[in-house]
């Protein structure tokens, strides 16, 4: 199960609108049809758009092989501005494409196209493999939060589908899983587009580790009757100030949690903080069609013409988080200076 | 739009599963397709389901018109007890079911079944009736509390599709719609069987009342944002103490409106009120299949075999609500003393 996979100089996509019904890939030939899986959530999970967004512009520079450096760099900055535009919240998405381009940038007037596209693949390959250390070392610190045998609510899928290894949320009850310290995990469905049973449950029921799906409503009843002990999740966007910008419903999670004194955890890599912006109030959130909410399959489940309200992101205040997991250690309260000296490294 | 209707000695029941897609009709002469509706909610909530188990112990006595009266009592609490055991947590279904055996139990010895047909028919239609003239009570007293125009949000359905008339919680919207103190209503869909999709949002739009759907784990952010100034929802079963039991997710919308210092109404008859019980945790909680959680739509949305956890109702504590909306009027903290007056009507 790898969500995003460069072998031979090919992209393939795991298609995970299809989950767990289908198991299908989706070869991507073109940096076109990757930002359209991007933009569609046939790829999606912060991390792993990151990476697919690096490979599709690898593909996007070999269109341009023929061109000299100075139009090859123009027409790629097209790409990377159409890659930029196909989700608005998650920040890695932004900063692999900055990283991608910063690497051709940086190459001297007179480089040749196809050594900046070698460069380029380098720098692809080097994000995804980065991406795998970085959620292990997650997973290592975020264990360490786990000493006793716990239960535990996860919302939407932070796991090896949103990423190119273990998984950010996932890889932490992984690893705490493995140590004998997670019982069970509780996974909110994750309406409208259903990713915590499509698939986080699936991933990790494919691991054997004891999962319990729930619909969205429910967290807080699973909560009131202490069926769980601690909340994790994974993260779009993270403000200096440790807002946490996630899937749509973490925050109604995070004030659960806040009633019931269960530590609220967010796992997310360095990739994932925006060190531009100073409160969630600047993250910009996405707004996607109604038909997500009013349809599945095909099937309408709600009036025809019905007016809808779909945020596909939401924002948590720091004051609600009881810690951020980062490759880098655990930062807790107050996040202003732990992010501060993150950004610094 | 009738949930419930009797005419010429003949129970029709709106099927609400079918809602919005199909307005299909059951008609029921035999008490157990009855039975069979209020089980698999094809007729739901607390109201109508009372009025449904009525009738349709009017119909189970008619079976037994040939026997001898003590036999047909003995034979009509058989069929009360089956009534009884198609749902487990809203009060109004026993207190309707035990209504209708009071006047069957109050005739003399020597009473034809056929006068004891005649007696029931007209016990379920004043129960029918009643709610009517409850429901619009309800409305009054309920549309005092909204004083300037309002944004509100409802969870499940407890309007006409609960009752026999306009609704407990929707029928108060509509009272207020119509005194131009309400500007919108958020319907939160409800998972699993999303009754505020398929039948709150259907209602309201009937009306021309302006109404937003969201999944409901959008509710927190949707109150964050201001966008409700008021919740407002029905109840299943209510105890001594006031805690209310109602569709499964009441409880974290009671928790949100709590953080966001929005008020937190319930309406309800006193019908739903349990005298015999002090509080909450006293309240049988139904739990359902799996499929509930696992399908959307008729559509399969999560791997085969997953454990799920369905609890089809929660309780709110009385210490999260602002107050019930009875057709005796509006009850506010301390419930003790109100619920009390109220149990001596």
């Amino acid at each position: 199960m790898r969500s995003v996979v460069w072998s031979n100089g090919c992209l393939t996509l795991l298609n995970q609108t299809l989950l767990p019904a289908k198991v299908e890939y989706i070869e991507c030939n073109d940096w076109r049809r990757a930002a359209e899986a991007i933009k569609h959530l046939e790829v999606r999970g912060a991390p792993a758009i990151g990476a697919a967004a690096a490979f599709a512009l690898v593909l996007g520079a070999r269109e341009l092989v023929e061109l000299d450096f100075a139009e090859f760099k123009r027409q790629l900055d097209e790409t990377a501005q159409v890659l930029r535009q196909t989700r608005p919240t998650a920040v890695n998405l932004f900063w692999a494409i900055n990283r991608m381009m910063a690497v051709v940038n940086r190459l001297p007037d007179n480089t040749a196209p196809q050594t900046a596209i070698c460069a380029l693949e380098q720098e692809a390959i080097a994000i995804a493999e980065e991406d795998k250390a970085v959620n292990e070392r997650i997973a290592e610190y975020g264990a360490t939060l786990f000493t006793a045998p716990t239960s535990v609510l996860t919302h939407c899928n932070a796991g090896a589908l949103a990423t190119v290894a273990v998984g950010t949320a996932l890889g932490v009850i992984r690893k705490a899983w493995s140590q004998g310290n997670i019982t069970r995990v509780f996974a909110d469905e994750t309406r409208p587009l259903l990713q915590g049973a499509r698939l986080t449950a699936w991933e990790l029921m494919q691991d054997s580790i004891p999962v319990t799906l729930i619909t969205d409503n429910m967290a807080g009843w699973v909560m009131k009757n202490k069926m769980v002990q601690a909340v994790i999740v994974g993260a779009d966007r993270i403000a200096l100030n440790g807002d946490v910008a996630n899937k749509i419903g973490t925050y109604s999670v995070a004030v659960l949690a806040k009633e019931h004194e269960i530590p609220f955890y967010v796992a997310a890599p360095v990739s994932t903080f925006d060190f531009n912006i100073n409160s969630g109030a600047d993250i910009p959130i996405e707004e996607r069609c109604a038909t997500e909410v009013t349809s599945l399959g095909g099937n309408c489940v709600a009036p025809q013409g019905v007016q809808v309200f779909n945020p596909a992101f939401d924002v948590t205040p720091h004051t609600m988080i009881s810690a951020i997991i980062t490759e880098h250690g655990v930062l807790r309260a107050p996040y202003k200076q732990a992010i501060a000296q993150l950004s610094q490294r």
